[in-house]
């Protein structure tokens, strides 16, 4: 997987559908902070911390998964399908190949 | 300062004023918090991000601040009403020495 070669094409779709899965996570964590920030039976203390670690988690998180090395692509296409944050729709127009490859992780 | 004694009411007084301030600085950082969700102009990821980068910042700053031992209390205090936290009226019943070491701080 490591050693695939992207058309000027594939990289167009790759670098759109990371980008279309890294904005989809940002909103998904957007609305679970105005839900933490909304929640009514908790002291401010309780629900400022919670997000500070919530948010801190998430960060870490994020780092290590959007990772638009191309000898890592087919890997994170693979987890960001899995976890709902892409479908394999959004890759069409990859080879054979690295469709293969994320259908792999997909079913891991 | 630091080897002052705290009567059992002295002790009541600047627990209760520390809590106070210390809900006080909880609040304001929600209402920060809730400021920032709500910016209009802004991608979810430029919002969660600066989110994040403030609350460490607040984490940082609140753990440093934010110290119950006797033997720098006054120091605390000093530095909460002077970031409006406290009034020295919330601190009314502490004896005059310790009066005295938080108005000093203040005035700084």
């Amino acid at each position: 997987m490591r050693n695939l070669n992207w058309t000027a094409a594939e990289k167009k779709i790759a670098r759109e559908a990371f980008d279309r899965a890294y904005a989809a996570e940002s909103q998904a964590i957007r609305r679970e902070l105005n839900s933490m920030l909304n929640q009514r039976r908790k002291t401010d203390a309780e629900v400022i911390w919670s997000m500070h670690e919530y948010l801190v988690e998430r960060r870490r998180e994020i780092d290590r998964k959007y990772d638009y090395r191309y000898s890592v692509l087919i890997m994170v296409f693979g987890q960001l399908c899995a976890q709902g944050w892409l479908d394999l729709d959004d890759l069409a127009g990859l080879d054979e190949d690295k469709l293969h490859g994320i259908r792999r992780i997909l079913k891991a």
